[in-house]
């Protein structure tokens, strides 16, 4: 919900399951690539599209696709016709625009001299508009403005494909890679295999898991002998809902194949000597679920430390602190035990107003987000409460939240921002709204207490940040990334400007 | 989704609106009621409707059903064509069985004799298959199963009516006051008025709001003159959404009268000698939204003392407590503050999973409860963990917490439960599951820790939620409540078998 | 669609179905019930019911309404649902009215002393608003505006019922058929038996069927030893689509019951002394389907002897004689043959564009009807046309048709009515524009032939209109009727104002 | 609705419309489409799409496709969207597979170096599969098995597109026309302009029409200045439904450009030197409506002229001659005229049971095609009936309704079938059953009477189905066909299994 009133969303999530072992197989692979998905919809809600595979030579492919949520995308009849298969990548997609519309949903397919291929994609090609305009010149139609159809046609068009040729699709890849930088984590389905590719900057997130039986997920020590299957996605946080455990992330520039055999790293692209990885530090911030793993460390541990950061730099002269509720909670917590002064809880939040498609006209639009929380007000009455937030974008929405404080009893409110000013848009996969639109960005921002009505506003520090994101990093005991990467670095391009890669126009 | 999975659920919601001053009205009361409405939606989910009146005489009614949550229920369309009406009451239903049908929809709108009347009700008429014998016997075929549709043949039925009458609902309310005692909280609208009824044990909630400019919304000190119209609902969480200030409770066996000209109290049906109130306890412990405010005290905080009342019960050797989100999350901060245990999260909550059509089979129904939930592990790996719930009903819900918990590296598990264990079934108005399905009536009740997993299992006495709920209510200063009662007294039914009146059967 | 513009139409059909022999029973009741009301669909398109028994005692009813036609208000899934059931009856209502609303969609259920009796009504009770008044008066509410809620408030309500009662619903309906004389065709189902009342005036058809086996049903001499169920329906033209065979119409005033015993009839109620029958005889001119049987006739053959009749009474100097498609074909056949005129085909019917919704503007709604023909040029260019419609109500349908033809090389429009000109309302089921709308009753009916742009219109005369549908009966083997009812007549009103029984208003 | 059981269709039909004159058009362009396209939705219930474009450089295309009969698939608000636009095309798509997805929804639109273009494509290119083999060698990746995205491919593919080039789309579209000979009616929109084109064999319809003011529509001479607009069709049937009037036809191998400026001929591409114009010749027996007009023709005359070759080449000795409505109507009558007998109508058709979803199991399906119709006995009790259908596919409908006419009273049945028996199958855009499931091609049919129980089978030759369908060309006063063409040639190789070009496979 704040998400939407901030203007900042993300692009989309990818999600991927191989059975594992003897084909046709018994697990319910289009189940665990919805359930998968589910568990991925705060990536996107647009739309959802599915695309399984019977793994055989040559492949049925079965598509369903879908606006809205996950559950009314995919009807209980459209996913009983895909029951059978024993493989299958799916996706679920932000609305970055008003008009949305089912032929942008993914993955796509596309039908190539070696055979069909299904395409999902996270992220955005830095590069695309360089991309469309060669491949259009080569004499390619393209039907949609989605970076994936453009992915799918790069795919197909280099090297030149042959009737005869044996398929080689990790070299096409690994062109790919070489054509456009960033930012993309992709899944590819050919016939019996999914690629997992993740741009050689890391910029988006992809994991891979490991479904077990549920007799051993409660227990320790089950070897692979014990897989039923594997999973690759966004975020880890989906693993939990399907019974599978978390295996490793896919490297930046790394392509891992999943197949009924397992897991295998096929290559890994180098960047540029000098170059850094930079994975999107906003996944940490305002993303992913709390419960996600990335480069080894828990994203909620994450948020936790930006708040005691948050505490450390910005301490503040209270009686309480408190969240907007849901996702400003690890950091109030932080903030809180940092602080020593005690968490309460301030705002209640009504569940299913956010849903509701009234427009409401005059009075109701004046109520703002306030219309969507109650306030607790026996906890903070006659009390100074510190307010810690996630991040503030266009600043519209939290100054009726203060007031609402304010009148219920609160005698001061400081807002404590557990991300630094968003000042620039990004080209990597993430909706920011207009520079003009950024609080970060207006006159108004000099006097933003004032404007919004707190006793105080404070951000947290770019190096408070980077230093609470990746203080975690070092400790981490994954030791994969640790070898094959060496060094440690975030795409920090929306807070400071500085872009992984040089822009194009 | 706990409710769903425990099996105790609200039966309805009702909410009313009447525009104050000149009509046709400028307030836009089809949109305040929706808003409102949608603010009941935590106590039922199953069906919606809408009944507005333009409040001339005779009067046009404008009707509006749907199944579903409001907004599925609500078209923007069919609310447009409401939109001029000057007043109107509005209901959400419960399930309560499989087969939900929208002829059981409420507003009930009947014809008689004085014109037409619309009727929502919440509650369960304790008597109601003795009154329906006797309105089957005086030739009146009933179309539902439904107590509202029963309400209202009452209403027509007694005293007899002739044309040339003047309408006199307030004797036929009494009348029906009369009949039956409990439980019922009932709007009925006539032409231009709103009747709001609340039985004489007061076993249902319902409080008046005042809608205010919202230019005067956070500011003390506006008087009725500023008046924009008034609302009248189950809860008060529902008067924020739309710019209402909580007024004042509906008293027990009270009939009030609200219209253009504010709000009047017409009468007071007493009790039967010696009965005190019998207000719902579960309001409290379980449906109400914590922001509602229930005989001057807010849920939230009974609920947190109940929280604190189960720390001084039983104590807990362990190292940190945390909630089962997010119902449980008041009382089990309520625990930490006692205890003086740090307070954190444990368990992350997938916002989209419940709403979720899928039917897992064999893999992922094994999984349970805890595909719903990521473990923050990072929280409490190690550590002994005391983790409060709110209630236990079924008790088939909290295992495959426990156990995820324990995978997740905790090392001990406490339960604590924050209201006593449920033994009766409720005949007045909430769905509880069959005494053979709860668990305190089953033999695994006695070593329930081994049964669940937990390495201890605590619930709070029937006298510690007493006195938690009813030491709030010394200290209010809601004057109405302590003149017009003088006694205080809660339905404790399904914890005790003590039901406020005799049961017929 | 004509019906739609002509802006007359049929109010209802009803349809039901019981299974013969042992029960459960293999037939499929529900969808024989549900191809039945299909092919009464042309009698009302607005909401579809169905209301099947298990035909236990107590019985298990089930019921599923919607909006549309029957094949969008019945899901396959809400079908299944009532697979198993031995008997039920449906509905298909007529929109009368620009709201139209699922509360008036009928069959109605409604629970009594005696259990739960369904009711399905074709029809309009001719006192109903006296009649409502006097079951106000008794203190009931009525929560719809139909005749059929009314029709089973007076069911459950004289004589009074006792709990010890045996059912009686025989003496209940001989009852209401003294308190209202017209008109309502009925189906009244009550656990296992299905009551088909006919009013004593027959205004309304309803008659009965015999499924057979469909290895019989294309052989002669079945008795019925080899019936599969029985079925009861608005017209004849059902038992085709579910392969029955025509038994025997319901007698004005007759109540027969059906259940898996066989027919039986258990009384007449008679008319008052004089009082002749008074079908409508618009059933015939306009309504029913030309495969339907009514007094022993088929309404085919009795608008090929309108044609005739026309042709006898207006001969026209012409080339070729044609049909505004497709109703008004047998008249055109008839005219055809009586005159000695080629009959031949002029206009072609786009079958989709009268389901189409837009709303056409300037443009689009100058072309009126004309939009739904194309021209069949070759087949009258240069020739004198003679046009057979069935009836023309507004007058405002036909003109561009005559246009049309002209444009097209009509070098003569000659217009022939098949019926008398509509003069008056119908208040007995008939839904007909009001007496201004009605072209008869304007001014510019004198000079109709100039008004629409014809060469000449000619009406059939009542008394030709008349003797066509009543020589078909004199001759009629259905020894039934002429046995029972002796004397044959029909309502003409809407044609000369005369009503079977005084209005009472 | 013998569509779907014969198991033939159509694949498609297109529809073009330009606003004459100044822009913005007053002309409502987007409703002209939809009800023109609803003419046309005999060829198609599949899905719906329109494009509709703003025609500035550079364009604003606007798109809305759907699934279902063109009412479904566009909302009115769909429509709302699109109703400024000055240009456009719409298609509307047979249902050739089980499974049929939006994704092959046409118009297809792509975006190239020069912009986008939209394509709407009627008929089968019959070197399909090695095109899609070139392209996809070309490194194209296709989305889809529809010939339309191969056709929009090949439309960007050659001649090489660069930045600076000025378009040239008819030299494309003439490329396309010589890598494939056959069958396809093209709408090509770019910008301002639609290109219509019709392949060198001419295989598939495709006309013009002119758009007059509707007060000038019903009156002869109006010129030119008079156009508000222009519309193009795969039939002349729409052209009545929106107020236009038949220009001409698109030749074989002609590219017309439509712009606000009017119609201008671009190029006539020729056929090999010998080669006869192949227009599918069941576009008279079967698919078009019968007010179209090919070559010069009503398909409703060369019917009735088949009716009457039937009647010279197989007299029958009988009473009587009728139709199995409705396309078999115009056969039957010229028959009848032929013969001498006279015409009747023996069956009514349900004109809703078709649209029931229904899927009847044992019983029902026994009933077969007769559950659709009503034997309308008393017409042919006794008689001798001669029974002319338009065509015997699979053998499996007729029996049915033979079966039904005996039981109400034929003596006889002869069945005679206005076209020859279907016995290869199509490659150029109709859907035919296979070969084993065509009736002629299986052993029964040597006695095909006996199999369906008719008293006697003759169906056309195939002689008398070209002399019956070229005679009136001969006649034709549309000298453009004439003079061009010079030769007249019908494509009769599902009779024949002569096909027009060499198949490649």
């Amino acid at each position: 919900m704040e998400l939407e009133e901030s203007g900042i969303g993300e692009e989309c999530g990818v999600f991927g399951c191989v059975a594992a072992g003897d084909w046709p197989t018994q697990l319910e692979v289009a189940q665990i690539l919805t359930l998968g998905l589910v568990a991925l919809q705060h990536r996107g809600q647009e739309s959802a599209g599915i695309v399984t595979s019977n793994g055989a030579n040559p492949p049925t492919y079965s598509t369903h696709k879908g606006m809205g949520l996950v559950n009314t995308a995919f009807s209980p009849e459209a996913l009983q016709k895909l029951r059978h298969d024993n493989l299958g990548i799916c996706h679920t997609r932000y609305s970055t625009t008003g008009i949305s519309e089912l032929q942008n949903c993914q993955p796509f397919v596309v039908d190539t001299l070696h055979g069909k291929i299904a395409v999902a994609h996270n992220g955005e090609l830095i590069n695309a508009q360089a991309l469309r305009k060669r491949v259009m010149r080569h004499g390619v139609g393209l039907s949609t403005s989605s970076d994936s159809e453009l992915i799918t046609q790069l795919l197909a068009l280099t090297p030149p494909m042959e009737e005869q040729d044996t398929p080689d699709w990790v070299a096409r890849i690994k062109n790919l890679m070489t054509e456009t930088p960033t930012s993309y984590s992709l899944l590819v389905m050919f016939r019996d295999v999914i690629y997992a590719v993740r741009d050689p900057y890391g910029n988006r997130p992809l994991c891979i898991g490991r479904l077990v039986p549920i007799s051993k997920l409660y227990s320790s020590g089950s070897g692979e002998q014990d897989t039923e299957g594997w999973v690759v996605s966004s975020e880890s946080c989906s693993f939990q809902s399907i019974g599978a455990k978390y295996y490793r992330e896919v490297l930046p520039g790394e392509i891992v194949q999943l197949s009924k055999h397992g897991v295998k790293s096929l290559s890994v692209v180098p960047r540029p000597e000098g170059d850094v990885p930079a994975f999107c530090i906003f996944e940490y911030v305002y993303f992913a679920r709390p419960d996600s793993i990335f480069e080894g460390q828990m994203v909620y541990t994450v948020r936790q430390r930006c708040g005691r950061q948050l505490a450390i730099e910005s301490p503040t002269d209270a009686d309480v602190v408190s969240t907007v509720p849901e996702s400003a909670t690890p950091a109030a917590l932080g903030y809180a035990q940092q602080s020593g002064l005690p968490y309460i809880e301030v705002l209640c939040k009504n569940r299913y107003v956010g849903r509701t498609f009234i427009q409401p006209n005059t009075r109701l639009r004046q109520l703002g987000v306030a219309k969507k929380f109650g306030a607790l007000s026996d906890n903070f009455a006659g009390k100074r409460v510190v307010l810690v937030d996630d991040s503030i974008v266009r600043g519209n929405t939290i100054s009726p939240i203060i007031k609402l404080l304010k009148e219920a009893g609160a005698t001061e409110v400081h807002i404590r921002v557990a991300s630094p000013p968003i000042r620039f848009p990004c080209y990597m996969g993430i909706n920011i709204p207009t520079k003009e639109e950024l609080i970060a960005n207006k006159p108004e921002f000099k006097d933003i207490a004032g404007y919004i009505g707190a006793d105080s506003v404070k951000y947290l520090t770019i190096e408070g940040l980077v230093s609470a994101v990746q203080e975690g990093i070092a400790s981490t005991e994954d030791k994969v990334i640790n070898v094959s990467q060496k060094r440690v670095g975030h795409c920090t391009a929306c807070l400071t400007g500085k872009y992984p890669v040089e822009l194009e126009w």
